[in-house]
């Protein structure tokens, strides 16, 4: 069912989508798509970690932890923020977020033979700022967290070519 | 000068050197490569970013700084803590430290056209636990600063093939 709606990075405006972990027209990245849950209020994302981005065998590396949370964080700060105003995600102007900070607690070894869950969910808004708390599951294990504190772009800074 | 020497990561062995980020027998890796100084007591390790690791336009994705920040942190932890040893780098037994959790201030945009300039100093050294910290440089800009909490890995887990 995920799959029939679309993810929140595929409203992300053609020139704001080439990030390496999320943008839909990098064809070298990863492509994460994060999804709004209306009801639980929350967002999700999956990603199938590929051999060649382990740490030492049998799991992943930090690195990409942290680039998942990241990105999954951003783009459920999006979401959150269209939320905030009553309106629909993609609609004009595009809210677009960057992070200040990410904070990342391993927890245990992320295995890299199963698929990685990716839960968002929103800490608070304020301003310009929206906070927000990703937990990353392997086979329903919780292996880490993180909190991406995220500030909006500047609209003068949304790329529109 | 900084080539004649072996990176820190040069002395990891083979099981332990696959790591996406500066594993020296990943060959779909980073390959990030950290020197210490012994005079200024800091490691030091330089990274070129490729074209399709970017965030926006002109800038590097915010997971590729974590993932320097971190690969760059554990290997500092390493050589900080054979240094508390009086040992060389790389004697046995094997001295390897895992991330249990990665801060990173993202201070201003990180250009992706600049060698990014990676300063690793340790904050505490307590039982099995280094503390370092760890700042991004892009032509001289401070971009980013990170907080790696790194944890020593038992030496029965480390893998030796």
């Amino acid at each position: 069912m995920m799959n029939e709606k679309k993810a929140i990075q595929d409203f992300y405006s053609d020139q704001m989508s080439h990030c390496y972990g999320c943008g839909r027209l990098n064809n070298f990245g990863m492509k994460l798509k994060s999804y709004w849950n209306e009801e639980e209020e929350s967002s999700i994302a999956t990603y199938i970690p590929k051999a060649h981005q382990t740490a030492f065998p049998g799991f992943v590396y930090g690195g990409l932890i942290a680039s998942l949370i990241d990105c999954h964080g951003t783009g459920t700060a999006a979401a959150a923020a269209y939320k905030a105003e009553g309106r629909k995600i993609g609609t004009e102007p595009e809210l677009r977020y960057v992070t200040a900070s990410l904070h990342v607690d391993y927890l245990k070894p992320t295995p890299i033979d199963q698929e990685l869950v990716l839960i968002g969910k929103v800490k608070e808004i304020k301003g310009r700022k929206v906070t927000t708390e990703v937990k990353l599951f392997a086979a329903e294990q919780l292996c880490a967290q993180g909190e991406v504190i995220t500030v909006k772009i500047p609209e003068t800074m949304i790329f529109k070519k």
